[in-house]
């Protein structure tokens, strides 16, 4: 079996013990039921993954020690994807499915037929953060605040492209898409369930880092359309050199 | 707003009229407020999809009248997903995700590693049934019984290439190996949380029609692993003459 693996988020390389909560007390304690001595494995975005061994333990925190280094840190590399705010249950889906697909950034942006619904920061944090644990990443996906998406647009570097996926036929398949692009540094864009209304998409395709996208034959919801566009830029990073 | 589609088990292209359930009465008289003269969809594997109007409508049932053909049946062309049984709300987003990516079947398998929990076949069926109603498919993927992995393995056609999800580090990545088959006619088989055992490992590379593939630099959850095998292949057959 795996080490278990546990995100702290300001882990440094020269720290010879880090302190955990009880979120992380309960998960090595009662759930997996390890205790002093047991081994486990800590990571942060800026100073890799190490080798810990459990020191100490109760309901409060854990006490570990760090071992040594197994793992350098990797800048992250996966696209930014952002999307139109979604119900919770399919948000929470969302965010754990993009984290163990290698997303950047999660970017929520207002459309025009989207609500926003009532967030709680700390839970959906805490999906990302136990994604990450999980599936072996160095890092925790941001999750940025909603915001207006031409307001944050005018914002984003305009060098990268945005695959923006459009419900319209005339839009070149993704993956051909990124063929043509030559490189796997792109972020997405994924719209409500009802669309972007007219006038986003004139404005959208106007901007000259936006590249309209077709994801297929079928219509996917939107939390299914974000984890295919994120797959298959996945899968093409993997074909590169 | 785009009408309404409903599923018809055995729709035939010469019949007048159909009969649905208390099920599609609800959807179309008390969640969407429609009544006599509105016009829906309804689609069948082998009819195709009709245009067609709500004649009468009560709690018990509806009754439609089929208004002409817009669109012929098509074979379905997805891979079939192998895989092993996972917990339940994990199946059931497996299922409505598979069905939107267009999955063609669904087998069940059982190895060394899985625990086989009570199914609710009808269940698994409706979410099926709901996502293709949702996502513009004309047929619905078949859920197959759970069967032991390798007995299920002799009963598959071999020509057929099965591209296995493994986990070791020297399989190709999946896009470059449907690149090198040069087809997207291939079936995918994923394995447990636990992981394949050794023994299963050999035996499925011994099988000529097996191409292990790679699915990534982070380990997947088993329903992800899935959905972004089912992804890669979608998005190759896409750029595919």
């Amino acid at each position: 079996m795996r080490s278990p693996r546990l995100f702290v988020e300001d882990l440094r390389e020269g720290a010879a013990t880090v302190r955990l909560g009880p979120r992380e007390a309960h998960h090595l304690g009662t759930v997996l039921r390890l205790g002093p001595g047991a081994r486990v494995r800590v990571f942060g975005s800026a100073a890799g993954e190490f080798e810990a061994e459990i020191r100490a333990l109760d309901r409060r925190g854990v006490e570990l020690a760090l071992l040594g280094r197994i793992r350098p840190p990797q800048p992250a590399r996966g696209p930014d994807l952002w999307f139109a705010p979604i119900r919770r249950q399919r948000l929470e889906w969302l965010i754990e499915k993009a984290t163990e697909l290698g997303v950047r950034r999660l970017v929520p942006v207002v459309t025009r037929h989207t609500v926003v619904e009532p967030r709680r920061p700390e839970r959906l944090r805490l999906i990302a953060v136990e994604a990450a644990e999980q599936c072996g990443r160095l890092d925790v996906p941001d999750l940025a605040e909603p915001r207006p998406l031409f307001e944050a647009l005018a914002q984003r570097p305009a060098e990268r492209p945005l695959l923006f996926a459009d419900e319209r036929g005339d839009a070149s398949p993704l993956l051909a898409a990124l063929g043509r692009l030559g490189t796997e540094a792109v972020d997405l864009l994924v719209g409500p369930e009802g669309g972007f209304s007219e006038e986003e998409r004139a404005r959208l395709r106007e901007m000259p880092e936006v590249v309209p996208v077709s994801l297929g034959p079928t219509i996917l919801r939107a939390e299914t359309a974000a984890l295919f566009a994120l797959s298959v830029v996945r899968a093409f990073a993997e074909t590169r050199p």
